[in-house]
């Protein structure tokens, strides 16, 4: 085991697109969302509106799914300058639910992975986004029981993690975070003086990709596989 | 103080209509709902109608503004068969973006009362709904300081109360609840060995409200105001 992880007693699980598949279903939802619009504008454009209204609302709806059907439905008024059919808003709000009925697709060797490192460490899951949403993906998922805690979290920001912590009675020296975004769950948890390794998923949300000189300073190591972490943390 | 109470170590507290209002502005809401809508149905059939989309979403939304600003909406194309105008789904959305903005009006001696029971009892705040929302409630309200944990729940049943007070290691003997709802704040908790004190706020949603015989056997104190309970405790 690198030095570093010498000292770690507890490890952090973000869950969307690091235990299992979530932003493949906002890019799908988006797609057929630029569908139903298409008549008005080209995709590009919608994703690029679509994209300022959820930033526009993150301040009023947070993150999950709701919010992202109020941002779609607003979106589409607004694009059809107040043309759009009742129809359409009906399918909008069926996009929506269909996205919280969603099989939980986990991603490769999550179960072998949370199993073995669960001989060793203390496992937590932190996560963010709509409350029932995530209960309910976890639930679903098989792997509850993997976990001593169970955090979501309204955001994940360097004052979240120390809060948790500190309820936790985790010292942030004792603490990795383990995820896909380095937004998220890698560069708050340096601040902290924690670890953090990074497990990028193939699609990132345009809000959670950090420009390059944010994290110039920070030291973490990126895998290509949650399943490379077994070998590191041995 | 009553006999019952002695063992009494911390007390929880609902958040929504026992510390701040919050019924009354959801009321509010429907009553602006049903303004918009009332050339197609009668306010009391439009009362009901969206009783039973919010109970139909329940599972997909959960509990809190959100969900409810997308019953709304599904309600405005139902019951128009489809004839909404854009301006008034615009109108929906704003009236829950409004609810998300209100200030937080505290309820009578709520201040005093958390102070002085903060001095010999450790208080935690139980709420359920949007987490984002209630966050930002507990923030507005300036009562953040009083609460030694703060736990957002998705549901409050008896399941959610035994995990929650395994997880803060309180024994059931130890733990009083107070709150609004007799099905969220008082049979659960005299259903898993806990006490409760109901403080009925003037408006309950009809969720809410429970038969009957279905607490003819549990044994709690109702009292008129949040007030009376530093009496009680003391």
């Amino acid at each position: 085991m690198d030095k570093t992880y010498r000292s770690i007693k507890v490890i952090g699980f973000d869950a969307d697109d690091t235990l299992w598949v979530n932003e493949t279903y906002f890019r799908e939802a988006e797609q057929e969302f630029c569908n139903l619009l298409n008549k008005f504008e080209t995709p590009n454009k919608i994703d690029q509106e679509l994209f300022k209204m959820e930033m526009k609302n993150l301040e009023y709806y947070g993150y999950g799914v709701k919010g992202f059907i109020l941002s779609m439905v607003e979106m589409a008024l607004e694009l059809s300058n107040n043309t759009i059919s009742n129809l359409t808003i009906a399918k909008i709000i069926d996009i929506g639910k269909d996205m919280i009925n969603k099989p939980v697709e986990l991603l490769d060797g999550v179960e072998n992975v949370l199993k073995t490192l669960s001989n060793k460490y203390r496992l937590i899951l932190v996560t963010k986004g709509d409350l029932l949403d995530q209960e309910r993906k976890l639930e679903k998922s098989g792997l509850i029981n993997f976990f001593h805690h169970i955090e979501v979290l309204s955001d994940k920001k360097e004052v979240n993690y120390t809060k948790l912590l500190r309820h936790l009675d985790i010292k942030p020296s004792e603490f990795l975070m383990i995820g896909n975004s380095l937004k998220s769950d890698v560069l708050p948890l340096i601040n902290i003086g924690a670890e953090a390794i990074h497990v990028p998923f193939h699609t990132t949300w345009a809000h959670e990709e950090v420009p390059v000189n944010v994290h110039d300073n920070a030291t973490y190591l990126t895998v290509s596989s949650l399943n490379d972490i077994i070998q590191l943390m041995s």
